[in-house]
Formats: structure tokens, sequence, C-alpha cells
């Protein structure tokens, strides 16, 4: 099997430091030669690049889990690619694999923590979305650090999103009351009628904090059990007054808090929570757990088989919002990280992507 | 055995509702007639009344774990107390006793929830010190909550009170490197010298947070993988940037907030630090634990036996701040919430207390 494989390929940088939110000119398109596999390694072209939130940490300098992207060279990503020219016996032209690969249309690998992907089993893009690095998150977040109970409160944020979408609708699948926070009536609508939480909270809609405040009170009589946290902002501000005693609260994310310098060096502006937070730890026992899905990687495999059971089954749903060309990559992330996608997030990088 | 019982007994009343630091007048000191046991009762009189920071929360109107103290009831507490009188089988006179009686001088029980003493096994005021409540709730922290490991770092603040010398102690004994914060030099040489820390830091002689900060970035070369909370404030400040990945976190106090209105409703005066932990709670994947000890009193008897033994072969030691007379509870409660206390806070309820 031959491929032809063009002389240049393309690929996004980071061409600045975003300061707040970031901007177009914090990107730069860039063609470049085509590199050439050398020994023990593959040519991939990239089907689908996954956008997610964390990207923006890695756009900052400051101290996190992962090394920031440097200025000039290509943004951070998974993708699920193909396969197109080999020097390594375990990976054929024509392999289906997931790797990250970043913002490139094409990528040489020496094949170390590739996966490889059967086509047949499920869609490509579910790679790097419902049964991928999103999909994992939300199933140890859940079943590790918030150990639901039936009859529980679960509530998450960004509750269409690759994550919350499947928080929810595992949690459903566990007997939990399901309350989302989500930005917008459609995104709620959906929320309920296709995903089964009970009742889900348009943020946007809300005048104020407050109000806000007042919603989730009485979408939860009974409290809230496992605040699943991936956007903090007012969505935790208005579920932390709720949490029972014994509350879990898994987190694996802040989106709200990522452009609004409320992490970086221009933090502090508002009224200090942190006191009132702290006591109510304390007073509700409660437990708060950090954690980065690449520590719990060894679930992965139990993760595949069972929530790709459920797919198939048609007890799980998931929703993809799909950016055309690698160059659209810059606006779709800039969207995500205002929640203007609705679904998944992903580039297709490859024009006539075989999904 | 007959012993001459009182026509009248003494007990402090909550007066008011502290604003802020609790002052005299928010107490009361009244004589009452001597309560007579009925049917299943017995009457105590106390011999050691326990001083502890968590009764600022009970003078407090909001939501917390356990019931405010009523305007006009009798402040709560852990006392260690003698049998005079009984018409319960159970407990005979001359009984020594551990119970909730309060900051009053004698009282009547039921025997619920009692624990009879053996004064022959350790000294009594030892029941609600480095034996008791204080004691098993820095034994569970640092157990189960902190998960120590030979070789890590522990910080404590309130190193030589009743919780933090035994945390320190217990850590010390398990391979850890532990570092104490404590208010004065007599203080923290204290901890070096008699209970063995690595090195405590004054946190009085600190110019600033700023100040505090760095020394602990010296005192902890290697970072920080247990925080024993339970003191909050500049320590929870200084402690916070140097966490390790994974690190844990049991809350059990936050002493510095009590009176400082930063956990009522005046909360919210500087700034707001609460998007900056959230965030390194994520990035570093720590646990935060907030405890009840009564929610761990199973482990009392395994608690009582491993750390009686230390006692006993010389491996922990422990310090008591007696303050004479019932009516001198509430200066010796004010002085403790300022950290005037130089070890375990007990009153002498009882004239001639039997030891």
């Amino acid at each position: 099997m031959t491929v032809e494989i063009p002389e240049t390929m393309e690929r996004i940088v980071l061409a600045a430091r975003p300061v707040g939110s970031p901007k177009a000119s914090d990107f730069r398109l860039e063609t470049v030669p085509m590199p050439v596999p050398g020994e023990g390694e593959f040519l991939a072209r990239t089907i689908w690049l996954s956008l997610d939130p964390y990207m923006r940490g890695r756009m900052d300098e400051s101290k996190s889990y992962a090394a920031a992207v440097e200025i000039g060279a290509p943004m951070e990503g998974g993708c699920v690619g193909e396969v197109i020219a080999s020097n390594n016996p375990k990976f054929k032209v024509g392999d289906f694999v997931d790797d990250r690969f970043g913002w490139q249309s094409h990528a040489v690998s020496n094949g170390q923590g590739v996966r490889k992907l059967d086509p047949s089993a499920a869609p490509l893009s579910t790679a790097v979305g419902v049964l991928g690095m999103p999909g994992i998150t939300a199933y140890v977040g859940l079943n590790t650090h918030g150990r639901p109970k039936t009859g529980e409160t679960l509530v998450v944020g960004a509750a269409t999103g690759a994550v919350g979408s499947l928080v929810g609708q595992l949690a459903k699948a566990q007997g939990l009351r399901v309350v989302g926070v989500a930005g917008g009536a459609d995104k709620c609508a959906y929320a309920v009628e296709e995903l089964g939480f009970d009742i889900c909270l348009d943020h946007r809609a809300a005048e104020n904090p407050k109000a806000l405040r007042k919603q989730m009170a009485s979408a939860c009589p009974d409290g809230v059990d496992i605040y699943f946290e991936n956007v903090a902002g007012k969505t935790l501000e208005a579920v932390f007054p709720l949490i029972n005693v014994h509350g879990r609260i898994p987190v694996c994310g802040m989106i709200a808090w990522y452009n609004a310098g409320a992490l970086g060096a221009d933090a502090g502006e508002g009224p200090n929570i942190m006191p009132k937070f702290w006591r109510t730890i304390l007073v509700n026992r409660l437990s708060v757990t950090g954690f980065i899905i690449t520590d719990h990687y060894d679930q992965f495999p139990t993760f595949v088989q069972e929530v790709g059971g459920l797919i198939r089954d048609g007890k799980i749903t998931y929703k993809e919002s799909i950016s055309e060309g690698l160059a659209s990559a810059p606006e779709a992330f800039m969207k995500l990280l205002e929640g203007g996608n609705f679904g998944k997030q992903l580039v297709a990088v490859s024009a006539d992507p075989t999904r």
C-alpha cells in the first residue's frame, strides 16, 4: 500500500503567551517541510485533532503538572491519525492511531505511548472524546474520587461538554440525581432530553451569582453529595453552600478561571472566599481531590470496555462539535474557552476523514 | 463510701454571642442549686475541664457540625470527673469518668457515652489531652488522612498545642521530617528540644507573611507532603506554594480564622486566594480532607493502646497549661484563642484534683 506524501505539512504554533483570553495573534499557522521518519519511526497524517480546555494551561508559563508549550513550538494536543509511512514493524501503513501529535497536519512518532485503534469498534473520533482522555477523566473522577452511591445528588458543570456529559450519564446509570449547569437553553434542553439529566441550569440566563445559587438550591432539595469540578467560578460558588456532610469534590478543571486572570499574577479580585470554603471543608468533612488523568491510565482498558459497551448498547450518547481544517483550530479553541462549543470539540484536519 | 455534697454548684454560661474575639462579658459565672440524679443517673464533680479551640465555633450561630450553645446555657466541654452519687449500677461513687459535662463544677449524667478511667494507667488529665479528643485528632488526622511515608516532610501549626505536638511526635516516630510553626521563641525551642521536631518557625517573629513563606521554603527543601491543618491563616498561605504533587491536607481546625471574622458574614477582606489554591489542588493532585474526630471514635481503643504505650515508653511527651478554678475558664479560653497557652489547656475545677 503506497500513499502519496506531500512535500510540506501545516502546523499551528504558539506565537505569544496570551494575557487573559487568547486571541488570534497568539497563534501562527506555518507551512514546513514534511518530516521524514527515521529508523523505528512512522509518519502519520492527522485525521482528528482534539481541542480541550487544559490546553489553555499549556500556554502559560506558570508551574504546572506539564511543561508549557514553548513560543514558536506547535501547540500540544491529542489526535487520531493514520500511518502513511513506517519504519516501525509495529505500525504499518493504514493503521489508525491515537497519539499526541499536536496541532499539526502530520507528525513523526517512534510509537511510544501510541494506541492503535480499531475503526470497526467505534467511530475514530471517539478515541479523543467519549472513549478517550475526556471520557476516562469523567469515569475516574466520578468512580474513583466521587465514590457515587445510589440516591445521591451530583452536580456537574459544562454539562454538555466532553467530560460533563459523560459524568452525568454515568451517574444517572448508577441511580443518582444529576443536576447539570450549562450555558444556553439549547444545551440545557439537550442535557435533560438527550443525556437524561434530572435538571440543567442555564448559567447564562441567571441574572447574577445569587440567582444561580437560588436555582441550585431548588434543584438540589437534598443537598449535593458530589460536585464534579471542571468549571469553578460561579458554579462552584453556587454549589458550595449546598454540599452535604461527607461530600466529595473531584477537581479536574476550572475553565471559568483559566482566562479570567484569576489564576495568574493578577489574581485577587473580588472578596476572599477561601476562609468560608475552607471552613465548609472542615465542618462538612469534605474530600476535595485534585486529579490529573494521566496518573490513572492503568484504568484505560476497563474504562474502554465498560463505556464502549454502554455506547454500543445505546445507554450513553455523545455529541461532537466539528471545526473544519487545521487553520480553524485557534478560533474553535477560543470559542471552546467561552463555552461556544456544543459537545466534544474536534478539528477535522484531513479533508475527508475516515470516521 | 459517702461524700458530702454541697447544696449549690457553679457553671459558666454563654451570656452573649461574641463578635470577633470573645470578651469577658460574653460569659457569666452562675451559682445554681445542685442537681439531684434521677433513676439510672449519677452525679459527678468535675476535676478537669478541657479547653479547646473548637469551642469558639459553638459560640456562633452559623451552621456547623454541632448545634450552637444557647444563650444562657452552660458552655460545652469535655471533662474528667469523679462520681459522687449514683443511681446507676454501672457507675459507683469514686469512679473516674470522661464525659462532656461542660463548664460546670458538677453534672448529672445517665452514663451514655461516658468512658470510665483507670487512674493508675495514666494521669487523669491525659483523658482530655494526649490520650483524649485532641490526641485521637492528631492520630487519625495523621494516619488516616495524612497517610505518612518515611522520608516525607510534614508541616503542622500550633506545634506545641495539644494536637500539633502529638502530630509532630507521631510523624517523627514514623521517620518524617517535621516542621512546626508556633508563636514565640520558647515554644519553638520546646518543639525542637523536647518534642524532637526538625525545626520550628516562630510566626510571631516573622515580619510579614512573605518572611514566613521564605523561612518555610528554607525549612522544607524537599517541599511539603503533608500539611496538617489546624491553624489556617498565614501558616496555610506560607505552606501552600510548597505542597508537593500528591500532597495531603487533613483539615481539623483553623484557629487563626475563628476570631478574625474571616468565617463570618464579614468575610471577604484581603485578596481572593481561592482560585490559586483551587488550581494548586488540581495541578498538584492534592487530597484535602476535612474531618471531625467524633466520626472516628471507633479508633479510640487502638489509639489509646498505641499512644498510651508510647507515653509509657517515654517516646511521646506532652505539656499542660493549667488554669486554677472554674471562674478562670473564660480568661484561659480567650488566651488559648490568641495562642497564650503553652501546651494542652486545662482548668483545674476541683480544689485538689486527683491527677
